[in-house]
């Protein structure tokens, strides 16, 4: 296996991974950035083999490190060595993670959704923060929701910020992306189901009826739900509330969501 | 009521209210920083008015900005009118809001709480990330809960950042803060159900029976409920994990529990 050691900023593997901050970069190159041995040994495990694999010294004499390493190698990727300085530009961070691996964008498209294949999915339209949509990720992940259909204009899940808030999961749940009109096409084809989630909605979250599988649809952290998409659903709910605050975190809210729903 | 023009960095309320991003500068003078007239409004409106208002020609001429500044004179406050350029400074934000309130910390004496007055109570251990306690903050303000409990070293809950995801929220519930020995006394006397949030729990978070009003019980970010802790609870429930992820983030698990015990 054939590792490069690199120690220059000017290098162009080092560039084109710094470039990926950029979410024009990471369109053209179709490429991520994820950081973290656990993470990387995540994806691997997932079948997400890494395109680069940068690590620094520290991390050279991990056991899971050379796992790593010859999963990029097997599957022509490029490892490099690299120094501190180099991991603390890539990362953005004055304490950077020893390994970030550089992994290919996947996007299921909604047409290859088994909707049966989880009791529960969440759908996003126009979601704006992407801590917010790393969080909602990780959230479907650990309740064991088939993955999240982005719809109309949002935040791109695979930003480093977004990638980072998911902890992994990530390489876990199916992601598709969609336009407003092909989602409501789609939509009318779901066998359980779609759930909007209103403030203005009369239905308590925990009082409505859920046929499985259950498409759980939040608008974005300004607006809501616009009422075209409520109009498309089969239930309206909300999640009461009962103090001064006039609504919660969207990825609270769509924890409590993908919660209530999943029983 | 007279209203003073700041014009330069180095005035001395300006440096002052700069100085309010460190911890330290918050401890010793007892103050923090909230952004934004609504939330302003809102903080006087629960009866806390700022011993500081601070606005940009953008909000000069806004009728809320009125009150604000009766409000502010009234309690024998300073009101200045900056520049764009003291408000992004103030802010450390290239789009500042324009109005920005200096207002008193307040902590309730855990023994002032009354458990009765609310259905809920949310004790968190160790918190170390100020936008999970901020976002737990307004969780707990939007589900009517009677406030939040800091059980030894947690992060400031009056942090600029941590005050930016409780959305107003801060001025909504009681704060108190206690070391993990004064929790575990206090705790004796609950006149309801202790609940640990555990991973390593066996009883599924909606099959406990909650007992009002209910303590919610976290641990922090990375560790989750020390052992002599999650003892102390009456009953240890966990969220079930059932994908790869073996964690929520922190503000998601919380709300998730505020909304299954405050049904």
């Amino acid at each position: 296996m054939s590792v490069k050691t690199v120690t220059s900023l000017t290098n162009a593997t080092v560039k084109a991974v710094r470039a990926l901050h950029m979410r024009k970069e990471r369109e053209d190159s179709g490429l991520f950035l994820a950081e973290g041995l656990k993470i990387v040994i995540e994806a691997i495990d997932c079948g997400h083999a890494p395109k680069i694999l940068m690590y620094g010294p520290d991390a050279a004499d991990h056991p899971m490190l050379q796992k790593a390493a010859k999963a990029c190698a097997a599957a022509g990727g490029e490892v490099i060595e690299v120094n501190r300085e180099i991991l603390e530009k890539v990362s953005r961070r004055d304490n950077p993670q020893a390994v970030v691996g550089v992994f290919r964008q996947v996007y299921t498209p909604l047409s290859a959704i088994v909707p049966q294949s989880a009791d529960c999915w969440v759908a996003l339209q126009a979601v704006r923060d992407p801590g917010n949509l790393g969080t909602i990720i990780r959230t479907a992940d650990a309740a064991g929701a088939g993955g999240v259909i982005l719809v109309g204009d949002c935040v791109d899940p695979y930003s480093v910020e977004g990638v980072r808030a998911t902890m992994g999961s990530v390489f876990a749940v199916k992601i598709a992306k969609a336009t407003v009109q092909e989602f409501l096409a789609w939509r009318e084809e779901w066998p359980g189901s779609v759930v909007g989630t209103l403030l203005t909605a009369t239905v308590d979250h925990k009082s409505a009826d859920y046929v499985k599988p259950s498409l759980i649809l939040m608008g974005n952290e300004q607006q809501g739900l616009p009422p075209e998409l409520a109009a498309a659903c089969d239930v309206n709910v909300k999640i009461p509330m009962r103090g001064r605050a006039d609504s919660l975190n969207l990825s609270v809210a769509t924890g409590i969501m993908i919660y209530t729903v999943t029983g």
